[in-house]
């Protein structure tokens, strides 16, 4: 299923004869060796010999080396040098902090710093509210992670975790204008992580939690939600639930079902399994059953973990027990937030009529989706090469915006399912069809919609 | 002693009669109030009204009380509206978080973020030592508080705290293009504080401490230079002893005094004395007597704090007992780190001819400089309304620019006086008199110059 990605792209420096075929060759060999050519730019040429960079993409290192391999095979060619085009976008990091206001001079100064300053500083003192309007705590939010569940690389800790959250910082603004600052902490002592998040809140307006392993992660953003007075969301637990419901309504929509009408199987039952399930059921949907490791989770599943205990008592109505193979028999909705590859075709085939299969694990999901398009109504996945991505850029920029215009101090459910339904709402009833259940990332009214929506439920809740 | 400040601007918006001497009339009273006039101007116009922006400079709230009140006596003038140009400038704070990567179409996002950051993470994962180069821990300090110190106000707490620290990050960045990242920590607990520190220490090349009071701050500078493999400042005693001694070696220069020949009362032995005092002493100083708030400090005090034992064994080599009064008198230089007010022009004239003093306790000095002028050589104080501003936006910014840059763990001695020789080297022959021993903070090239001996001096250690 591995098809040539711009998150692998190279750019190959090669040294070839200048001859008039040159440049076709070099494309040739590359097309051949599986890769997909993205430019050729000559950088220098002469009478006898000239050199090219040849961009392309390929799927992995792996990939990338057999590409150079097949590029040094042609007669005359020498590759000088491979340069991946990813790291390179990494060198120095993604971020700066930059100032909003003028140094230019004295009397800059004197406002911006001492001893304009302490007038600043006085007033937070006397008025601790007035924080949020006279420093950064009213744009700013922490995005948290001890290292320990980073996207499907599992707990590689704090130092290699940081690259995905400065991207996520820089998304955070890209998308909705909300300054994001990485904090990669250097514990997985989840008392630890509570106390240093608390100490750290003074200068934030809110806190993302991001890749912190299950169940820990629940402990922490149960407790810190009780004790920080402002909002604190789990990315993986509330923004997939978000999208994962944005997507289904829109799916539902298609089929012409009901949610309180049908059987969903999800498979998987940590951090985004829990909360997908329980957003759902907020939405209305009677008949979810939550497979493990081991199948079905039923009423006599007794476990020293609270969350698998409330699946066991609030799920799975009719008590069936059973492998996930079994349970999906009949399903309309299958939600996969697990592995890769547990379904094969035959167990989409044993589904409902119009079934929707949501296959998100990353980068490969439960079930080829090709292979499941030839039963299911639906299909989405996680993947940016298949059409309906499920992706969480589409829920946290404007959720973190709605909640800071807001000056929201705790999350509710209606704030969840308002920024559900602004995204699927964003596409409209000519666009909707099975390969068009969920907007675009790059849709520039998303993230705005889902902030006006939350602060308008927050505005409801008060 | 009060000069009106830019610091304290206000621009009133008044509505006046329209006559020929309407904008002078408003002039004329606010000089008379005491006010300074920056700017006039008209932004309604008619046949009988006018409004008028008048924006003046002032020394403090009820200063402006009073000019707001001689506005409006004026026959037909009537304030509309004050606001306070300080407050203005830190709406929604000084800072943000900008992406160094553009984030414009698919290939991006999946470069910058998945799936392509997995591969940077993975490297990082497998090299801790590339974080440095493929994320923003290479040119990232964190700026640390615990509000306990903050400028002359004292324990106002973290969120009170936070302009400061946004000012700071914001000198960093313009004066060393260093990212600089507030960290106000809602605890006072040292050990507490250590540990937050070496937790948040993944995503930072250095640790810039700020505004945490004595003797606190010595024992968390002291474990987290030892237990952190980053460099750790403490910028309220060491910018302050470099820009100090920086300061000290032109007005030797200036009388033709030797260090190591002088007798030097120091008052205040806080974070600042105690460290200007032991920079002084590595640059050579023989005679030094550090005065606490019950006079010099002697063999025999003996203390339950360690820094105050090290300044009775390692100072004061005659065993002066007195008061600083007593001290001060045949002294070469006097520096003051302390408190406003505690000397009168008869102790400035006790000292030995050519006296060098320097006041620096904000914002008002130990004694009048103006007073002091009149008997002593040199007179340097903390302020900008005063010649020879001793500021430590000279060194902190240049100083983490060559820590970044060279990569440095440890902050050594021979790192702090190569700053200090750096900063009063900008001040040429030809350019220094009393009047000006130490540069602009605005002079371009001191915090260049600052980064390349720290990093010339850090290669030396090597």
């Amino acid at each position: 299923m591995a098809v040539p990605s711009p998150g692998y792209s190279l750019t190959l420096r090669v040294e070839t004869p200048a001859t008039i075929t040159a440049t076709s060759e070099l494309a040739a060999a590359v097309g051949k060796a599986g890769g997909s050519i993205t430019a050729l730019d000559v950088t220098e040429s002469g009478h006898e010999h000239m050199v090219v960079d040849v961009s392309c993409n390929t799927t992995d290192a792996a990939h990338g080396d057999l590409i150079r391999d097949a590029l040094n095979a042609l007669e005359g060619v020498t590759v000088r040098n491979v340069s991946d085009r990813t790291f390179l976008m990494h060198l120095g990091g993604k971020l700066e902090v930059v100032p909003k206001v003028a140094l230019r001079n004295r009397d800059d100064l004197s406002r911006a710093y001492t001893p304009g300053v302490a007038r600043v500083c006085l007033a937070i003192a006397e008025n601790p509210a007035a924080a949020r309007n006279l420093t950064i705590k009213r744009n700013t939010i922490a995005v948290v992670t001890d290292g320990s569940a980073v996207l499907g690389l599992g707990n590689i800790g704090p130092a290699a975790a940081l690259p995905v959250m400065e991207g996520k910082a820089a998304l955070f603004k890209q998308f909705a204008n909300v300054d994001a600052w990485p904090v990669c902490l250097d514990t997985q002592d989840t008392e630890e992580i509570i106390m240093i998040v608390k100490a750290l809140a003074p200068v934030y307006g809110g806190v993302n939690l991001e890749d912190i392993a299950a169940p820990r992660c629940f402990e922490i953003e149960a407790r810190l939600r009780e004790e920080l007075d402002i909002p604190v969301f789990h990315d993986d637990q509330h923004g997939t639930a978000i999208v994962t419901l944005a997507a289904l309504t829109n799916a539902l929509l298609v089929v012409g079902k009901q949610i309180d009408q049908i059987k969903i199987v999800v498979s998987g039952v940590g951090a985004a399994g829990n909360a997908i399930i329980q957003l759902l059921a907020a939405r209305g949907a009677k008949n979810i059953i939550a497979c493990g490791r081991n199948g079905a989770i039923s009423r006599d599943d007794v476990s020293a973990d609270a969350h698998r205990n409330w699946l066991a008592e609030n799920t799975n109505p009719e008590n069936f027990k059973g492998s996930l193979h079994e349970a999906i028999a009949g399903a309309d909705v299958f939600i996969g937030v697990s592995a890769p590859n547990i379904l094969e075709e035959e167990h989409i085939a044993s589904m409902n009529t119009d079934a929707i299969v949501f296959a998100m694990a990353n980068p490969d999901p439960e079930v080829d989706p090709i292979a499941a398009g030839r039963h299911a109504a639906i299909v989405a996945t996680g993947r940016s090469d298949f059409p309906n991505q499920i992706n969480n850029v589409l829920a946290f920029p404007g959720f973190f915006r709605g909640l800071l215009d807001a000056g929201v101090s705790d999350i509710t459910d209606s704030m969840l399912l308002a920024a559900a339904d602004a995204i699927s709402a964003r596409v409209s009833q000519d666009e909707l069809n099975p390969g068009f259940i969920i907007p675009s990332v790059f849709d520039p009214h998303v993230a705005s919609d889902v902030a006006e929506a939350v602060a308008h439920a927050a505005a409801k809740n008060k």
